[in-house]
């Protein structure tokens, strides 16, 4: 039995609602075939399209009636963990009792504690929701404060600020809802950005790396393994070159010249690599995969993905 | 040391954000006292003014951009559910630790089932939302099959149904979490409405009456006491009239004579009363307090509010 962080991915969601229904449903067959092998789950996952439609919603209900009061970030991210968790949660209960496995599975709304010093809060370069007319665009930014920017050419999007979690809040109640056997989904889109203001934790207009915080769950829990599943079978180096190589295997010595190269793409394989190699570097014996969500069996039994290790 | 399922009624959450950050904080003082006393505590609460929100929200982008996809009622239901819960659990910890007081506070995303034969489910009346043009109203209705009503020559309004709640579906994960000593939020809203579908629970448009929904919960859950916390002090018969009574104590009896006689408003004070009827007359020596939310520590203790015992 092996203590596993699972990180869902966006091919584990869908970009829309129906694509998410869909798409759970594969999901949930994959957790399953991971609990029925008897090990303890635990499900963190990313939000972006999401938090991206909960936030254009908003706007759109302030575009349409000004008198309507703003709606944060933090709390578009909380909307987002129900969002998705409930279809998780649904479908894994589902796809469980169809088994004959009887587990409890919980979605916990989790906040996760930013720093005030983290140089990203200053500043907002990730872009979440709808594209809007350079009006719409600028109506928000005067009226909301809200940071804007334009993007490639295809128009204006709301920016925030993306820092690192250090704290996630709900740990413990996490911890022992997990301990006592419950699926536990937690920590969806990084979490809730907290931050302290005047003594107390306050939400802040910013979006948290799911894999880091995933991460940071792996390593407070002291899981056995990460498992980032995502749309590729194994990281690879030298992308989209005629030398491309798929990686079975990654030491900590690896990912550190790998990244001095520049092999992996920021804001997408970087961070899942740093996430692994930060969770790995800091307990004995522990373990990091990424992997095809298809896959995710096989790679915990260590024949797909990429294994990260000390 | 006591078993409470606290439900709590719009006065605790307040209207808008702003006013939800503020009613959060007395609430949490509020429950913060349950815990000093000793006693172990499960929260629920309505989402009136905030599902009505979010379902604007969403229809806002509907009407703004054709091409969005629809957001089921259930699913605004969810996100409701994490709107409320990570305030309430926010300030909830907040006064936990400024009172030394280490206890976990979880929100659980909470589905409900309810009964393909529920009489209600082919008749929606209840009203959620804003009030809308007579156009709007039409095209929601002719574009994706909402049902509307004009509401007493205000307006137009989306209607939808709302069944009783037949099964918590999360309970065992409720039970787990509260038996193991963590403040658990859960069945917001009265649960997500889910209903069986071949075979499978599938959301549908209904809102569930959160007092029934947390008289069912503390019936599982075996409490010992159901704490519906609004905003008046005392149940009143005759309300309003001359002879016009504050009751310290119904008995089961009382109840289904005043209910026979006409006392209790429907919609508002009569599914309080009911509640607690049918939590207290399932199991020996429970009570089911109705109180204002300010009272609560003294509620418990049997010094104010109305009292529901067999």
């Amino acid at each position: 039995m092996k203590k596993i962080v699972v990180a869902l991915g966006g091919n584990a969601l869908g970009k829309t609602l129906s694509e998410q229904l869909e798409a759970v449903k594969v999901t949930a067959k994959a957790i399953a075939d991971l609990i029925e092998a008897g090990n303890e789950v635990v499900i963190t996952h990313g939000n972006g399209p999401q938090v991206g439609k909960i936030d254009s919603a908003m706007n759109a209900l302030l575009l349409e009636d000004p008198t309507e009061e703003k709606t944060s970030l933090s709390m578009c991210v909380a909307m987002s963990q129900a969002y998705i968790g409930y279809d998780i949660q649904n479908a894994l209960r589902r796809e469980l009792t169809a088994r004959g496995l009887h587990k409890p599975v919980a979605t916990i709304i989790t906040q996760v504690e930013v720093s005030n010093d983290d140089p990203a809060m200053k500043n907002p370069t990730k872009p979440i929701g709808k594209f809007m007319t350079e009006e719409q665009a600028m109506r928000l930014k005067e009226q909301y404060g809200y940071n804007v920017a334009e993007d490639s050419g295809r128009g204006w999007r709301r920016v925030v600020a993306s820092p690192r979690p250090q704290t996630i809040i709900e740990l413990d109640a996490i911890r022992a809802s997990f301990e006592d056997g419950s699926v536990v989904i937690c920590c969806g889109g990084g979490g809730i950005p907290v931050r302290l203001k005047g003594g107390f934790l306050k939400g802040c207009a910013a979006v948290i790396d799911k894999d880091y915080c995933s991460a940071l769950l792996a390593d407070r829990l002291d899981a056995d393994m990460l498992l980032i599943l995502t749309a590729i079978d194994k990281v690879k180096i030298n992308f989209g070159k005629p030398d491309e190589q798929s990686l079975d295997r990654m030491s900590l010595d690896d990912v550190q010249r790998y990244t001095e190269e520049g092999q992996f793409a920021k804001g997408s394989m970087l961070p899942k690599v740093d996430a692994c190699a930060e969770f790995v570097a800091k307990g004995r014996g522990r373990k990091a995969v990424i992997a095809d969500l298809m896959q995710a069996g096989e790679a915990v039994k260590g024949n797909t993905g990429t294994v990260i290790e000390g």
